[in-house]
């Protein structure tokens, strides 16, 4: 299933080292402006090789706009984007292809399809989400257009919450040939009320299941989240003055639909699962082997994962308005 | 949006003080026995006034099978089932025909359709669950023929963590007039590899989704969840020894599909909203009023929570097994 | 696949000799008056057993709503509705057990499910239709409310085109154990441009697998349809004038979106296969047998299939007139 | 609407004078052989330039898969392929930028975007179908390995029957600056028992909608189709013998599953609305004006249309058998 959303539809292909990774974006509203330049900058932010804490593979990541756009506007017909894969280092993963990386979906894959592309882990690769943060970025300027922004940010690596312990963490662990995980939150702001779908689209339960289908999300929360479990209703309800809500314990949702605050939504991420240091697993013939993850990765994929999360915060969002807008008439 | 899953799909529909509340379970396959019988228990668990700790509605909650049963067994068709609704206190709930209870979902569901069953909630009801839990228990008879099981259990209630000490939490909570929140934790033993759909059907995506679709539910974890964003790689993979996997910290799944190990979800559930206590909000013409919430309300919503997850989660994985069913061939 | 509709989705289920039959009917919009009233006409219009030229099964057919209706107006959350089966004679259907009426879905549902309701056609009888005629009607009432009427009329049965012969030829039919077939028009006055998605929603496609999805229909066509085929382009095209379009060939379609002008629908109704005239045929062991099928049957499904088209293509057109919505924005 | 299908999912985009033509092919099972070749020969068919029957326009139409193939074989992730567009003379459209093409989408494509790529008629092209005659060509290599084909052929083309006096008309209508329509045929052979899902998934109204979706399809028949119309019960049934079905009025389908008969579909194809000969029309700002279609364009696209009919009826297929697999389990 690589189709997402209902009214503003993505469907992504590509795997890490194949020809090209990409999107079709379907349920854009026609005459909207786009151009490459809505859609390059969010890639260039989940782009590797742009600091000593990310990957050092080199990816240009040019957006190429295959349809959808006549003399600069949406025609309401699908936006196809590629962008082709470059600087493929697939022989790094040539000791690797009949041997499980821990934590990664090589197992899973393997057992699921019976074929896999081992070579930078295929479709399973933190490459994929090239397509759907392309979809984001068109996602995210037809929410512009609706007054509604979506934004990330680190709030911990590894229990650190400065970005300079957080850098010192991530080289530590780098430098230790393992990784690091930890915790973003992602903020709507401008978001109106009504948006979000009883009982089965709801607006939570569409967040919290783009999350977690992010790779390396393994938790999410809205609003106080796992922290409205140690308190009272007393508190954790939010009463209303006559200025509207006086707190926003709820993170802008309540019942599934919005309520006009800021929707407050954080995710766990899990450390890469790619470390230098050796470990134990099995090959495809149920040999147990020692590995080492070699190649180019990331010691902590937070930073990396935040444009992935706007982008699919941004499509939940922009498919929920279209939806609305149906109610609306 | 009343229809959930691709293949196993439910249909819901009702309010809490309408006629009937129940589902529509569509691509169950043919040839299984279900009577009534393997339906009332989970419904049964999921009613109130069964204890001092839930609320004191009283509700028989009888099953109706209207449709899809031959001689015992599905024939393929839509099975729909009904409970009637009985023990409606409407009168008790006038007072809130026009005010906005804090914490639920009145609010927003007027902002979204401009018309609302103030009724006990209406649609936004924990009654609504009946449907999903009835669908839940058709997806159990399902998944035990497939050697799967879905059982949850409370692991906290506002900090306490024995039965004891939750019980008297619960019930200090309601002689104050507030109500508290908790944890419940649902595992998935039996199965298999391979469930689960990448990139946007991914198992864990899917119960995420499902998870925070039901009502009270502010966060989900799969898995070590959020502990594992202050993890290292090296101690959050999990390496396979002779005999599998030597841990499980990923809670089952892998790249979005399931491993083979047991399934781990956690959520958060937050203090019921309705409460004694005098609260602060708005009514519909935007005067702001004090409230005391009366009816029977439960002062903790997670034991009659557990049900409905556990039925969520078993209505993810019969989809998930059908979908599987497909790359068998 | 008992759903229908992306928007305006209807989700139906019963057998014919079950306990009820129904639909839920999800995605109408809030605040739109609705009672009994709105779906009881059309109901009564499939209704067998009102005329010598009509099955003499007697079902009284009320309706009853179970959910979605507060004060007199939709919620927006889904409208269930049942009809009880009444005057059942399941015993009519004993001998017919294990023999597969020739014309009738009897042999395919054995072969896909393995098991079958065998009582009036279980699933496949024409009373599924019930639960489509009832959200049929709640879907015209919507329309109604943007000026867009549906309606339907015979055409020809068994070539003879006035109501007279007509009446004639079904009762000689009926007389001699036989039954004829016919072709019905069905005309959507009002409708808007704009209506339809290209390319896998146009409105004739829509309208198409709508119409070849009712039992007993064998062919669709759209404007000039079959007759199209042998012109000439400067026949067929429309031309237009300055007061718009100057013929309606097209039937108010073109590259599957709707002009604005009358959209015309034809389908062609094959003869009723339940007929006394002794058949050949085979049962569930394989042997050759004889059968006359006894029952109350129609001679002539023609009459009673209309409300059928026109709840179906009603569907189909509230369904787009919301996916429309979201492109006004 | 850019999707089509359940189990055996395609997205197609681009436009007549865009960057390029594509689709996306998700749910194709992993570890089926699959290259360029399989792909080819089907897009060659549809080419136009082949013969002086069809437009001159010379198009490669060169397929390239950019995802989903590893090692020569499907890997369960999506296909994606793409076709550049080459010779593309938008100039020749510059008159038509602002005026409505009778039989032509021109008019409604305008009033439902408010914007409209003129060009080659932009995605409403029968350039569209370049992506589902790739997908398509995809799931007849899925359909062979499971012994079904499916083939099209031309019955009559404004009344003509063989293939001499077939193309005396299409050369006769062309040299008079016009255009003639057309009957095509559609077998599918080697059908197993038990495909199309009750009651709004039929296998009838799945073909029936893929048809009537295909540009210039006016009318779509099953079986004995419109002549079933006027028949007698015991003429239209198939009666069953000892070897099986004695006929075929059905056309391989009853209560919308397949029998295991040969399925047999016949569309009705309109004439070619781009025309030498002069038409009245309307331009965008509601003056009549005289046009003449200029261009290279088909007299009767009956012969081009065969293999996108083959194509779509290749999709339903694949993804009733994905659907049914489940059922098998």
């Amino acid at each position: 299933m690589n189709t997402f959303g209902r009214n503003f539809r993505i469907t992504t292909f590509g795997e890490s080292h194949g020809t090209a990774v990409g999107a079709v974006i379907d349920g854009c509203p026609a005459g909207m402006p786009l151009s490459d330049n809505d859609i390059q900058p969010l890639l260039d932010r989940r782009k590797p090789g742009t600091s000593p804490l990310t990957s050092a593979r080199k990816e240009a990541d040019r957006i190429e706009i295959l349809s959808g756009i006549f003399e600069g506007r949406t025609t309401g017909t699908p936006i196809a984007v590629i962008v082709r894969n470059e600087d493929k280092h697939s022989g790094d993963y040539d000791a690797l292809r009949e041997v499980f990386r821990p934590g990664h979906a090589d197992f899973t894959y393997q057992a699921k399809y019976g074929i896999r592309d081992h070579r930078g882990g295929g479709r399973s690769s933190g490459r994929e989400t090239v397509g759907r943060v392309a979809a984001g970025a068109v996602a995210m300027k037809f929410l512009a257009g609706k007054g509604i922004t979506v934004e990330g940010r680190i709030l911990r690596v590894h229990g650190k919450t400065t970005p300079e312990e957080i850098g010192r963490e991530i080289i530590s662990a780098k430098n230790a040939g393992d990784s690091v995980g930890g915790i973003a939150e992602i903020i709507v702001r401008g978001c109106p009320t009504g948006l979000g779908d009883p009982v089965f689209g709801k607006l939570d339960s569409l967040i919290a299941g783009a999350m977690m289908g992010i790779g390396a999300v393994k938790g999410v929360e809205i609003g106080d989240g796992f922290a409205a479990a140690g308190k009272f209703g007393s508190e954790n309800n939010d009463p209303m003055t006559a200025s509207g809500f006086a707190s926003n314990h709820a993170g802008g949702i309540l019942g599934g639909i919005s309520s006009g605050q800021d929707i407050v939504v954080r995710i766990a991420v899990k450390p890469t699962p790619s470390i230098a240091k050796p470990q134990k697993t099995q090959d495809i013939h149920g040999n147990v082997v020692e590995i080492t993850v070699g190649g180019r990765h990331d010691p902590c994929i937070v930073p990396r994962i935040i444009p992935v999360a706007e982008a699919m915060l941004a499509l939940v969002l922009a498919d929920a308005v279209l939806e609305q807008e149906k109610y609306r008439a």
